[in-house]
């Protein structure tokens, strides 16, 4: 793995155009994440133009957060072009264990092979459980069961899947990352999992998608842990995050990055 | 009553999970407003669901802000399972007198009884109008016409009326709590009165609707005030907002609450 | 031109209703904006009432970002009805030159004849390529460029042309506004841009459009070199952009002011 830093050096220097067809909720901060970070956001979701619009973006975010057919039908065509193509799309499952509805649009999606899944413990233990990888994915400790979920979805679906919490935990099926950066913090403010997939798809523009999610995992953690510091409530805190993400260099990411590289 | 603090308490021990239906333009600002309360937020609209999600959260909002007949139906699928379940929901009939659309939908909503109709005074007074409350609702003194208007729609819906503006008035048609709390700067921030609907109705699970409506209009209020004092504008005032709001506990609303309860 | 400053005391005495047709990622955003200038926003969008609510509105503002064919309707109602009341509105073709659908739509907004047409100079060329404008237009310096497709544009649909970008330039075609003012910090936040129309339009409501578009811009952008001075990265300048919107007087316009007319 090449130093984690010259990851976000080479995202930047690429300014890559991300696609997103996300949640309403997550569309203004989403972007101002982006552009905080260095790539170039954009959100297109009507059926007339995504395939279009799909074949000019570096990479994709799918995020079913206030999914509806409509939109289901523009993530499946805007996929199909990233998937033609080669490009990196990301796939996150909001509240996949909430509804059938969810279940049965994840589990479509699924079928696509997205080049990145990031989700939470619970989220992640549903979608294995659509899989057919969960047994006992109720009970028991929740991370332990949500990284060995993890594991057995990216070895189906031949993606990397990222989980993230307290630790983030990235994995190709094989090979585990680990992540212990962030703040507790950044579960108070909303769609700050919504953003990072913009930052993860940004990251592996170019680059090999399990390094480059861990690479993007570390930089939002790093930047969470400043704007913790420099803030005193989550109004204070999204804003010292947003610049936080602009100002942070490569090199700093690198040293301050404590992500650990474990093989299986 | 209790005292007015241990709302505050109660709703961040049970941290409700809060559906709401509502605008485009307030899911961001609502979504942070309830996480920095204390509770669960969730924005969910998609007929495909909406009821499956209504089935599992513990307060509703609807509110009309950018209806169309699609989220109309979404409002009145979700409003069916939370009257057969017993639990409650928040009606905000944003701008009800601007076109006749809106006052149809509002007439529609209005039959289901809500738990809570929150608004201000114009809005009662066009909402009372609607439901033939109305004698003389367009002069006089527009505070007091609109405390008597919702006392009329509260016993009309058997619901609590909360009237918000320079001073909030919540009433069940006989009983009357004024708060005299909040800041004139509350009113250049867009969507604080959609995002307090999500805080009444998480402050209204497992409670006495008039009470806790009550509770939660003092402690948005106090929060504006800590606001005012610090910030310098529209922009730190919204900083301020969601800081003050993490910050107070229930003993610090209780002190400084000036809330005060009439009999009729 | 009356003194530059004056445009934005007219512009807050009046207060007016400015109806946005926008995009998903603008819509929160470019509420508070118009609120920290001292305007009234609404956001309505449904077929059901659209056409109501622009003929009770005093500008409109039409915005193509995350369009699809029912809000394409709703913009072509809504510019009906302001056309044949003779009131204000703004144009703004983002991101034109990206879909044919994009492309489709602009044209036909084009016949309609904006009041103003706000857009970075890639989208002028854009669209001054769809109304045959443009020889050369891709070529070349950009900014020269640009200006001289906004001149055709303007000529061609009677209206406003507004290019923005480093230095912004209004013209009516024959005559010509140059506006050194703003940061480029503002190209790191989310729609600066789409909430700047709402701004234009506020201040073309009883106004020559050419002049007080012009006044719109310098306000704008001497806003955004104050919050460039009180802040440190693009989360901390949009916080001081707003609380600079709702600080800066008339006088203050009039004296940072550098706009400079020319003749053609």
């Amino acid at each position: 793995m090449q130093d984690i830093g010259s990851y976000l050096d080479h995202m930047r220097s690429a300014s890559p155009l991300v696609h997103n067809i996300t949640n309403f909720v997550a569309m203004n901060s989403m972007a101002n994440v982006l552009l905080s970070a260095g790539a170039s956001p954009a959100m297109v979701h009507s059926l007339e133009e995504v395939e279009d619009f799909a074949a000019i973006s570096n990479a994709l975010t799918v995020n079913i957060g206030t999914l509806e057919p409509a939109w289901v039908d523009a993530m499946t065509k805007a996929i199909a072009r990233f998937n033609a193509d080669g490009k990196p799309w990301v796939f996150d499952p909001v509240g996949v264990g909430a509804t059938p509805y969810r279940k049965e649009v994840s589990a479509r999606i699924l079928e696509l092979k997205p080049t990145v899944i990031r989700a939470n413990a619970s989220e992640i233990l549903s979608l294995a459980g659509l899989s057919n990888a969960g047994k006992g994915v109720d009970s028991g400790d929740d991370v332990t069961s949500a990284v060995d979920a993890a594991k057995v979805l990216a070895l189906q679906t031949g993606g990397i899947v990222a989980v993230t919490g307290s630790i983030d935990v990235v994995t190709d099926g094989t090979t585990q990352i680990s992540i212990p950066h962030g703040s507790v913090m950044m579960s108070k403010i909303t769609t700050m999992g919504c953003a990072l997939n913009g930052v993860i798809g940004a990251f592996c523009v170019g680059q090999t998608p399990l390094e480059s999610t861990a690479a993007a995992l570390t930089y939002y953690g790093i930047a969470g842990e400043l704007a913790k510091q420099n803030s005193h409530g989550p109004g204070s805190f999204w804003v010292a995050f947003l610049d936080a993400l602009a100002s942070l260099s490569g090199d700093e990411v690198s040293q301050r990055s404590k992500a650990i590289l474990n093989g299986n």
